[in-house]
């Protein structure tokens, strides 16, 4: 442990500053690096390595849910975003404007795309027009511009890269059924893929998105007790149909309004994973997405058959993860290091005595609990460790969250949660007036409404009127 | 074929009008649409599952030869596109400016990547320092603007996705070495991949990339006769280092210019792949990157057994191929239509009789020849028919590039040629002179200086003088 403090001062302590905890973890574990452009980020290899790996489980799952992928042009001209008068009230104040081509003014400038609802309006408009034709179930990995003046990477930035999901369906009913099924999508890979456990809820009217009859949300605690958005499904009922002219014929020759819902998951949640799972020696990241699940350290690597013996190693466990082996000729607490600050889930050790003892050492990234295996059981015990840790992650994450979500029923309790951190159950009227005073005097907002609806008393937490919603508030990113 | 001819009218002939026939077949099977903004095109599902298949293979093997992928964002000041005299002088006439973002306008005005030189070197230059950081071989899947006037679906449009890896070496060797590894990457996917033979050789200087000290190319031959530009690879030298400051240190502790590469890959090659291969009845997909290899037609479905006897079909082949069903209620003949203007490699069909015969038929879209085949044989006569088709595309298109690529040793020769189609050989004596009249009086260019040179004559094709230089030339897309 002593040869690990040099480079552990490195990361600034969580508990003494977190957000430069947090800076220092992105940097320092090379996710990303700056760019030239105000706000904007580099994701660099290992960052990258990480999305892709979330990037396909999720299109797995979108796939398999029976949506296709396309891809919409990244300009909007100005007078289509306008179309539907809410969303570009909510999106034109944030938008990069192109207005020169070349060395040619644009007749008309174009918005760099916040979100494609507009092209794929007016795409559904030209290729929906019987009942055959629906549902339609698109989705497009993209990047996405939103002006934003505060940024930081991954959690808000003004670029991001993101699945954006757009579909049609013949009615209300069909259009909700999607947006739960998707939100419960996101759910899924937020918590049995990323291990993070999520509170599942309706946005407030205050709080949905710009054009949107409703928005769902998956809403996680990070280490700080601020909660995070994790991602968003929206059912927009016929309202961008009837501003785009989405009509179809339906059975008995009559023209229908389309119902439309979207849904989006961004690299936002590598923010997520961070704050969740980090620790003071960096990245801890589950298994399931971790761009190496084992780093092999070779110890004492110049005495003869320790890397030979360790390569070998690495071509047998390559069959049952993703493994890669550290040969260069930096120190052994250099790497140890290393690994732990980019959250590789096992460290395997081995050096000239473990060679002979027919065995290896792991390490544990989540718990550093560090044990001696015999050769013969090497893949089964690191099968069943990748395994251990990736529950164990969400076990521990889930009683952070469980532990925090707390009931109040008075102001003075609020407050005092409100500093706390966490979620806090507190019951609301329904009046955006008493959420703006909440966000007001306390900068806690309405996460969401929770699907698990409990009565914590009978009166809103702010104005003391008659209330039936149980809302989930917090402290947000 | 009688049921057909009503379908098959649809589609322009390519004898007819051939960019009309392009333009039919990329629409009618609904591989792109046009969006609202000129020159930008709609990806629909067919087609971006066609590039989703290809970006697979392609992002395997350079991951198989040592890259790793990032992300650098898509804004670029005008201030770091400056840097590179030439690459800015190259670039700045086809870019789009972002002037505003929100209601405020920028300071700085940032272009929207032409193509990514300037954010790998600005990344590079704060990355390496030392030998050991060498080499740096990165890529990345990203949209790339560029303001072209005149524009078509995948040939050439505003928008359009790529990959374009940057590299950095410690020396020149190296760098030459990694620009022609990865020209022969891509020579082998479109060969052995997409069954596109392609010509492989050095760009001129005048057609070379701006910024490059060499550019490599392969070019592949289209129906009409004309040439189409597939993908190239640039050697930079230190041009870029040395204007973006990207340095390190030796083994002896001496500061050097890294020596850097740069090689593209776009959805351009779908545009080949549509005029390589395809018909008067519309696409011809290889199947190797088919979205579905088998499309399964039942015959009579309203007969009791046809739907479950043909959805059982489904389940077994899938798992050998990426197969489908039709079981809508449109007509037999309709489908025929639609899978083969699709370009599905096989078609296989099932009624009631073939179902009581114990067979299935199977109709090669390439050929399309057809077939009974027993049940028994079923796996096997599916596998080894789409390798045929694999390798018949390929050789095929093989037998016309050669057929075409002719030795011409006078002028007369060489504007006769040109008319006709096809690359030439013809001599060079290394004078732009030369090549501007060759473009001007006959429209053809010099795709590249081929690898595999002959002596054709002593002289240049166009000026007379000595010439050791043989070019491939033909008019191009």
């Amino acid at each position: 442990m002593s040869k690990q403090k040099d480079f552990v001062k490195e990361i600034t302590a969580m508990e003494v500053d977190f957000p430069q905890w947090y800076t220092d973890v992105v940097l320092k574990a090379e996710l990303v690096d700056y760019a030239s452009v105000r706000g904007s980020m580099i994701i660099r290899p290992y960052g990258y390595a990480l999305w892709e790996n979330i990037r396909d489980e999720l299109d797995r799952k979108i796939k398999e849910t029976g949506h296709e992928n396309v891809y919409m042009p990244m300009f909007i001209p100005e007078s289509s975003l306008q179309k539907e008068k809410d969303h570009v009230e909510g999106f034109a104040p944030e938008v990069a404007w192109v207005t020169h081509g070349g060395n040619d003014k644009l007749e008309e400038r174009l918005c760099v795309r916040p979100t494609s609802e507009v092209l794929f309006c007016e795409h559904y408009a030209k290729i929906i027009h019987s009942h055959r034709d629906l549902p339609k179930l698109y989705n497009q990995w993209a990047n996405v511009v939103r002006w934003e003046k505060t940024t930081r990477p991954f959690l808000r930035t003004l670029e991001f890269l993101w699945q954006e999901g757009h579909t049609a369906h013949a009615n209300g009913e069909e259009a909700q059924e999607e947006t739960l099924k998707m939100l419960n999508v996101y759910a899924d890979i937020a918590e049995n893929v990323l291990a993070i456990p999520v509170v599942k809820g309706q946005k407030t009217e205050k709080e949905k998105f710009a054009g949107a009859v409703a928005t769902y949300t998956i809403e996680s605690l990070m280490h700080d007790g601020k909660a995070l958005q994790s991602a968003t499904s929206h059912n927009f009922g016929d309202g961008f149909a009837q501003a785009f002219g989405i009509q179809y014929t339906d059975k008995e020759g009559k023209e229908q309004f389309v119902h439309q819902t979207s849904w989006g998951f961004t690299t936002r949640i590598i923010g997520a994973l961070i704050m969740v799972h980090g620790d003071n020696r960096g990245l801890v990241l589950p298994p399931k997405v971790a761009p190496k699940q084992v780093m092999i350290v070779p110890i004492a690597q110049h005495k003869e058959g320790v890397l030979d013996f360790a390569y070998n190693l690495k071509t047998q466990i390559s069959k049952i993860a993703r493994v890669d082996i550290d040969a260069s000729d930096k120190m052994p607490g250099w790497k140890f290091n290393e690994y732990e600050m980019k959250g590789v889930p096992i460290r395997l050790e081995v050096g000239p005595k473990d060679i002979e003892n027919g065995q290896v050492v792991l390490v544990r990234r989540d718990t550093l609990e560090k044990i001696v295996v015999p050769m013969s059981e090497l893949e089964i015990t690191i099968e069943k460790m990748l395994e251990d840790i990736q529950q164990n992650m969400f076990n521990r994450a889930k009683q952070h969250l469980d532990g925090s979500f707390k009931a109040v029923t008075t102001w003075d309790e609020f407050t005092a949660q409100v500093k706390e951190g966490g979620f806090i159950k507190a019951m609301w009227c329904g009046n955006e007036a008493c959420e703006d005073k909440i966000k007001e005097e306390t900068t806690a907002t309405s996460r969401c409404i929770p699907f698990e609806q409990e009565q914590v008393s009978e009166k809103c937490i702010c104005c003391g009127k008659s209330a039936d919603k149980m809302v989930a508030w917090a402290r947000a990113y």
